[in-house]
């Protein structure tokens, strides 16, 4: 950040997942709708910011927005399990107090990101798993909605393709599918890694991080990635950062990445942007992982790294003007 | 450790829980009875390590012998859940290649930690949960067994107990329950946070680090604690140490508590007992929670950390003598 540039009192940093996502990969019809929604999840967190809100409420709604687009991996538009299933993973932290929710294989719950808010608020736990999540969610009132809400035709079309390579049956098709829409068939296959994030500071000083995602297409075993473990695919505290990560689930959890990136801000020093760096360009990329992150500091310093050709990424700040990027080389 | 001792090629240490355990609960049959069983399992993976086995191994074989033993709460022995079912967790590290597998809410393997080591070696995952956990052991071969395997009546009666405080039904005795054994009546209830694990060093100076555990009495919601989130109550890295944690898992995961020991260590060059006194005995105190640790290093440095009036403990290495201690003066 330029040392000129007053630090601002808030800032949001949003994505929509790493991976194949190269220039000339989308359509100029794909590559402006997808800029147009991450401008609109960031927006929505931005509104929270300057009405005063809370980081963590900033952070709820921009992954709202994202999780009830059918372009990105999470909530509606989510990728199938093996068993033609969408199965949900979600986290929320909140640097002020170090609190924090998480749920893992939820399949009715509309908002994965509102419900693990809930058991970061309204449980003694951090992480539920499975119908147990379902169980507390529907107990707190959290909106559930019937599995079919979570299908779009061009998610069961990647499945279709998966389970062939992995020579595995194609499960039925489930009942009450919607049909395939005008805005479905702009998505773009991004591969494996579909997540979205956000990360948020408040006017008060206050950090927050959060991911949603459904997982990699075609899992099975009741596979859980990184999203929902706090450490890895997200962690937030007001001494550090706040940090959402996008990938390769598996080197996330393996590196303890969110958490190592905070590690490297507290004990070495580092600036945001070089801790990020540290752990994506250096120790991912070492490990032979591929994903991304984003990140915010207490002092308003925002920061991305990614190692893959793309990751659908926006900022937004009191003070700055949005900045939203898709590509390797965008700005 | 004295710098006029060798370093030593293996050592191992492990742990059966931390918790309500002051010197007085336990009768003398009691404490005789805890440490020859502390003293068998660590003996059990230092027989590996002697003979020249790796790390993974040792951890592995250590915590099998506590998941057997009905006295620790994993394997047969684990407490129940609100719904009267043993659901079980486990992690293994391995701090050569940052190798990971974990296991949740399993009911029917009888070493969750095999089952883990399992997923690190054969699956392209690293965390599995419930019943697709349990398909892909099936697939691996690892050894099934009912549910009524896990049952004991001291764990039974901490359900009741539990329920009745909680105002919740009691479920059904499960179908095959064994009944009291002579050895089950010596258990002493640790309270909320039993768990066992291990950590070791091999000749190869190779570190590794395991957990496994059956949670909380009455858990209910699909809860997941910090045994198997890589990062929380599991870590292991070649360059820093390796960590198993028992305690309060919530507060374990909200500080990734194995991989800030090892961020200590790493980028602030604490010596081991420093960093886990610093986690256990500054961070998770000042944050509210209860628990410990156990930690070797690359050099051979053991160290321990709880902030309980106890931990069922014992450490051994090569060139140096057996040390079993529960209570907090215990050398």
């Amino acid at each position: 950040m330029d040392p000129r540039t007053p630090a601002p009192r808030w800032a949001l940093v949003a994505h929509g997942g790493a991976g194949a996502i190269a220039r000339g990969d989308l359509s100029p019809e794909q590559d402006r709708t997808y800029r147009q929604a991450m401008a609109a999840a960031t927006e929505a967190g931005a509104a929270v910011l300057r009405d005063g809100g809370r980081a963590v409420e900033a952070v709820e709604a921009t992954v709202r927005v994202l999780e009830d687009d059918p372009l990105f991996n999470a909530g509606c538009g989510a990728v199938f399990t093996a068993d033609g299933r969408n199965e949900l993973d979600a986290a929320i932290m909140d640097g002020a107090d170090l609190g924090a929710g998480a749920v893992a294989g939820v399949t009715t719950v509309r908002h994965p990101i509102t419900l693990a808010r809930e058991v970061m608020q309204h449980s003694p736990h951090v992480f539920l798993a499975g119908a147990g999540a379902e169980a507390f969610g529907e107990a707190q009132g959290v909106e559930r909605v019937p599995e079919a809400f979570f299908f779009t035709e061009r998610r069961w079309r990647s499945l279709e393709t998966a389970l062939r390579q992995l020579g595995l049956p194609l499960p039925a098709r489930p009942a009450g599918a919607a049909a395939a829409s005008a805005r479905t068939a702009l998505a773009h296959d991004e591969g494996k890694y579909g997540t979205v994030g956000a990360v948020a500071l408040d006017s008060r000083g206050d950090v927050a991080a959060g991911v949603s995602t459904g997982g990699t297409t075609a899992k099975r075993w009741g596979r859980v990635g990184d999203s929902p473990l706090i450490g890895a695919g997200t962690y937030a505290s007001n001494l550090t950062c706040a940090v959402s990560a996008t990938g390769a689930g598996e080197y996330f959890i393996r590196l303890a990445a969110a958490r190592a990136i905070c590690a490297l801000v507290e004990l070495q020093g580092l600036p945001l942007q070089a801790a990020v760096d540290h752990v994506i360009q250096g120790d991912l990329t070492a490990l032979g992982g591929d994903g991304g992150v984003i990140a915010v500091a207490p002092d308003g310093e925002m920061a991305w790294s990614f190692n893959t050709s793309g990751m659908y990424r926006a900022r937004l700040a009191d003070r700055q003007p949005l900045a939203v990027g898709i590509y390797k080389d965008d700005p």
